[in-house]
């Protein structure tokens, strides 16, 4: 067996590069983090076939990562817009990026995608096994294993499949409002009662292991019960699934394949930190991914905020990589404004939970833009937004109510632009 | 002494039809709310002045209440404006508003803005004192009383003082990196600097009383040391306010005058709680009134977003009502457009917060818009919306996208307009 997975290669003592820059990425020591990619609680997903890959570290205890979900439908969207997506998302922070097509060239994007994405690259396989097998009916282990192979050999660095829902919990399902709102859960199981056999993703998943060993394909154990709404939430179907995502960690780490494992979805506030817990100790701290969670259904146009309160949540009692929400949720596609919303309330829920937890440097850029606050340095407050042109556009509109020119704020003619020179707290207080 | 005040009548064993109303609202019962009004855990802030008030009721054991600031500076804005951005802020749901004018003819702002409001009015009356003495210096005890009276008598429901920030805790506000970011704060502070003398609104605290009293003003106790960033969070001079403040609720819960408390500010996520619990012992379960707390000092632009983190949390955690915060917060002032961001931020944010502590009803609409979700009824779903027209906006994107008429979505056609038909997991997994 060659050492070809970042945890094969932790595992024998080697120390890769990618654990290396992954420790100065992340200000901890290089020792840990082999052992930590060893024992399965760090991933760095990186396909060796992924060539101008920059790789991260996804674990409890790195930084908080985020995932930018972006590809496009059946009907809308082509390689050239996917690909202005994939630039917002690396341009305003995005630590992954998952192509979730499932229509038109499927390949031709994912390709494109992945030439021109200096992160990791995730991709929900089934998606493909779709488009191209037409009908969920002519879904096989040979296409399973076929496309997953093809998608390896292209240098996808992580892949979702939802090989813990089985059968047996689909009655479970059934008692739900809203049963089953994972696309890729909803299509297998309406596989397996149609055929009437176990979930293909479950029955060969030790030959998806062999193939991703073989690329170092990192595996993203998908939530296929995730809860869809807030009356489904923490229930028998989601935890009976959550059961046998532990019992598929085992079998990845035994494998030598990395694997993470991935979370809900819609979750009342106060349920949040009581699923993390339970996660990782079913998944034995596998990283945790969780799709916000979304504290309340009844915001639709506003996902992406009632979705980083979730996420900040969450980031905050364990999870270790938070995939956006966009504010098109339940209603559409992301264009790439949506895009770039969604991957700003992320930065501020994973930052706001790095910062909360005390990880290494994570409050040194609130204190430098508030000492920038203090100091009238415009300019430099800007630099250290997540989004500076945003607050730069926010401050020139102020300005220009005022009628002020935009190089406003030098010297004496220091003033906050929200309350005008007389009521400046900043100026007044500097004076005390 | 005649019994004006809910307070005074609540203690007198008076069930006034605003304490019904509130129970009403409220799904509690009546005789327990007028008990919280008498202890003072509950406050009702309605002046016998504002004829058209519709009254509410403000405590951690009822719904969360939002508040939105509106009102000018020096230069921009004038009351029709005002009046656009109080029509949104009713209609997207605030509870209460505060008319925070510090230029411009600021008594007939005041007054359009009490004639035409539903909702409780609040203001900062120090602001308009400034603006009628021109500098800070000549403020005194004498116009302090008179702008108080003018404003109570003018039907303002709840006025912020910044009684509690005291002259020994100036040289702990200099060690800050922001010292004071409070306007009202940083003023009082510069002047009891000048003058030598103590905080005037401490030491008139007992004449403010007796005029709150005659017109049922709510105090609201502001905390002119919230911290401003995160580095100045939970510090010396912030708690020393705090302890003054909870001598003050006592003052005004014996002169029967109705008393909230302002919180922070600019708060890391895993400080709230603490923050919360601790007002609550030092003012006696006063209803706290909280400006966020932003969670992170860098994302400018997005401050709406960083400050309802922090604001379900602390709703969550005990807090009353929690001031909005907008997207132009450290930028400049709200337009209508960034009124309607921030109510729909704090709508959600009180909402989550509601849902996760189990308040009677609280989770009722979301069940009802999943129901609706799984049902295809997307009639419902908007009406259920916290912001119906944003969702239609939305869908009706993605309809067009697709090439499918604006009435999209009837009988065997129905699918999420997010995934197309094939993908609908909703639609497959109704099918099981």
């Amino acid at each position: 067996m060659n050492l070809i997975t970042q945890m094969a290669q932790a595992k024998a003592g080697i120390l890769t590069t990618a654990m290396r820059r992954v420790a100065e990425q992340e200000q901890l020591d290089a020792e840990q983090i082999r052992l930590a990619v060893a024992a399965g609680t760090i991933v760095i997903p990186a396909n060796v076939n992924h060539c101008n890959l920059q790789p991260i570290g996804i674990g409890r205890i790195l930084k908080t990562k985020i995932n930018a979900n972006i590809g496009n439908s059946a009907v809308a969207s082509c390689p050239q817009q996917e690909l202005e997506k994939l630039e917002y998302a690396v341009k305003f922070g995005a630590d992954t990026v998952m192509d979730l097509s499932t229509g038109g060239d499927i390949g031709k994007i994912r390709r494109a995608i992945i030439a021109h994405s200096p992160i990791p690259v995730g991709t929900v396989p089934l998606y493909e096994m779709l488009a191209r097998c037409n009908s969920v009916d002519n879904l096989s282990e040979e296409l399973i294993l076929q496309i997953i192979e093809e998608q390896a050999e292209q240098g996808v660095d992580y892949m979702t499949i939802h090989a813990g829902l089985l059968k047996n919990q689909i009655p479970l399902a059934k008692k739900r409002l809203l049963r089953i709102v994972s696309r890729g859960g909803s299509i297998l199981a309406a596989w397996m009662q149609k055929s009437e056999r176990e979930n293909p993703f479950y029955t060969a998943f030790d030959q998806i292991c062999e193939i991703c060993r073989r690329y170092d394909v990192t595996l993203s154990l998908g939530d296929g019960m995730r809860p869809g709404c807030l009356a489904d939430a923490s229930d028998e179907a989601q935890f009976a699934e959550l059961e046998v995502l532990g019992e598929l960690v085992n079998r990845c780490r035994n494998a030598g394949v990395q694997a993470m494992v991935e979370g809900p979805g819609h979750i009342p506030f106060d349920q949040i930190a009581a699923n993390m817990s339970r996660e990782r100790e079913c998944c034995k701290d596998a990283p945790f991914y969780v799709l916000g969670p979304v504290v309340t259904d009844c915001a639709p146009g506003y996902d992406h905020i009632t979705s980083a309160i979730g996420a900040t949540m969450a980031a905050y009692s364990g999870a270790a990589m938070l995939c956006y929400v966009t504010p098109k949720e339940h209603l559409g596609l992301p264009n790439a404004r949506d895009v770039r919303d969604g991957v700003i309330a992320y930065k501020i829920a994973a930052h706001a939970a790095d910062v909360a937890l005390g990880k290494p440097g994570a409050r040194d850029r609130d204190d430098a833009i508030s000492q920038a606050r203090a100091n009238f340095d415009w300019d430099r407050q800007f630099e250290l937004a997540l989004d500076p042109a945003k607050a730069r556009e926010f401050r020139a509109a102020a300005l220009a109510e005022r009628d002020l020119p935009p190089d406003h704020g030098k010297g004496d003619e220091n003033f906050c632009t929200m309350c005008g020179p007389n009521f400046c707290s900043i100026r007044i207080s500097k004076n005390l």
